[in-house]
């Protein structure tokens, strides 16, 4: 490679006084440029003697510049449109845009929608589920660049993000104790997904590492619905020994504790100390007290993916023989957010 | 017209025991559908003399399928989620496949977006936004049959479907007058929005169909969050003749003002009825008492925005002087839904 490879995008967008995104849709062929913002981007390549890296600029005429995003139901659950946006942003950023279909379970219109987008010539696919779970993408994705979101194959055969449930449980539970809390309760979901066996496993060795033992009483199973919430947190009330503390699968869970607490004459954090799981916002941030919570990295998971595939599209046609690497399987942190229910 | 054009489609799904969509993604040679399939639906047309409308058969070859879908933020926000719903339900019953961008308000991408779309030929666009507002949408989205959802245009000059605000203002003050109050505060929002005009103006009719002098003291402005909905409430505990019952802007006022009217001791709706506005599942159906309230159309306003779509691409070619005629401007009831809060 020459040695004008190392002026990179940033460079010459910053020469042009435009953004990464105007001189990649230049670089690209997008028509939606104003000629005014072309010409200086044009300059700027010349001046700067930037080169794009030659496998992109040979396959520009193939390239749509669009990403295609299949999902079970993210466009239309009040639960983890932060994926979508952190996904959609970092596209744009990058020239390209997300084109969403929302498959609302529909198998066939799953397969189909993958097709269209294949058809439609789509530059790579992300295939992003609602909650974290194993899925089974349609075949075809694997026919172009593809990543998963908030999902994986058990066979690890495509790349994948998901949150880190046992660090996030783990966490969660250590910031009790940190609180002086020994006696922890914890409202688990009751289907085993992977969110309700690794956030049981990360209580379980945070209370180990600070040589607490673990009480299976304390940790009951109900529907992670304020409902279930409710009714676990009136069960670990009702112990001859209750908890000081509890810890809640979700945030909707810690809606119906609280309820439960607050029909019970005690307060939070005083009496009893609450922490969730998945900081939604609607409900984390407007109870009273606002909920300290373990957040999903949804946003971030959306960053990551379309990195990710950007990155192999970068990579196609370079001697990197990509197809030989295993493909990543990346767990991103849950933070720690933290209002006053602890 | 020929007698056979009176054979429908369903007619031919029911012959051939598939779907409506089955029959439509046949004629319109759509690639997933099974060989036995297509061949009962071959056979069933045979037999029907069913005869599609014949520009929609000229035009096949042009058709991609495909409806655009761009908006502000409906996929990454918690709250309109069942748009997206009833129009990618609507559309694939038509063997269409909903493609969604979501702009998050900015507006190069959204021109972009809708110029990417046009490239790809989808065959028509929706333009939703997350609230009912007045749009500017970009000129390029009148080159192909559009729609406008949750949202309009001031000259009226693009279809539109909206939700009643004013009739959902006056039923939700009817059904706290039937439940005997008369002393009925309205906590509304701040901004100048058509839903903050509109359900105030509801509100008004509702008090003077029924004979109730309006006081504007007992209407208060405050941002349509819990902790405006807090404030607004504390401000009308605090009257000297307090109201017996409250009108809240939106589901989230309302949680605040349920937190307003706990800390003083009262109950709901023993003391004081709520009633809320949206329907906004995740806080109207988790509140204790549950939220009575007035439901957004948003699931029947996306039925209805591709159902139009889909009947202006049929109408192509017809000689009924589509262009001739104003588009349509449509109003959507918004259905009270009862829980306990009244």
């Amino acid at each position: 490679m020459s040695k004008s490879t190392k002026v990179t995008i940033q460079d010459v967008a910053r020469l042009a006084g435009v953004g990464v995104g105007t001189v990649s849709r230049v670089l690209n062929g997008h028509p939606n440029v104003s000629a005014d913002a072309e010409a200086s981007v044009r300059r700027a390549i010349e001046e700067s003697g930037y080169r794009p890296v030659a496998a992109a600029q040979t396959l520009r005429s193939r390239r749509s510049n669009i990403i295609g995003f299949i999902t079970d139901e993210i466009a239309t659950s009040p639960h983890a449109g932060q994926i979508m946006r952190g996904a959609q942003e970092t596209a744009w950023k990058g020239g390209k845009i997300l084109f969403l279909v929302n498959t609302q379970w529909d198998p066939e219109l799953e397969r189909s929608a993958v097709e269209t987008m294949i058809d439609r010539q789509v530059d790579g696919l992300i295939y992003a589920t609602m909650f974290h779970r194993a899925a089974t993408p349609p075949q075809a994705i694997r026919q172009i660049p593809s990543v998963l979101l908030d999902c994986f194959v058990e066979d690890a055969s495509l790349a994948s993000v998901v949150p880190n449930e046992a660090d996030g449980g783990y966490q969660a539970t250590t910031y009790l104790i940190e609180h002086g809390h020994r006696r922890i309760g914890y409202i688990n979901h009751v289907e085993d997904i992977p969110a309700q066996r690794l956030r049981l496993q990360g209580y379980r060795s945070a209370l180990e590492a600070h040589g607490i033992p673990f009480d299976a009483e304390l940790v009951v199973e109900r529907y992670s619905e304020p409902k279930g919430g409710y009714d676990g947190m009136m069960t670990l009330l009702n112990l001859p020994n209750p908890p000081s503390a509890v810890f809640c699968f979700n945030d909707r869970s810690a809606m119906g504790a609280y309820d439960a607490i607050r029909q019970r004459g005690l307060r939070i954090p005083q009496d009893i100390a609450v922490i969730g799981f998945d900081n939604q916002e609607l409900i984390a941030a407007n109870l009273y007290p606002g909920l300290t919570t373990m957040q999903l990295p949804h946003y971030e998971m959306g960053i990551w993916a379309v990195e990710y595939l950007l990155s192999e599209l970068d990579a196609v046609g370079k001697d990197e023989a990509a197809a030989e690497r295993s493909p990543p399987q990346v767990l991103l942190k849950c933070p720690l957010v933290v209002r006053d229910s602890v």
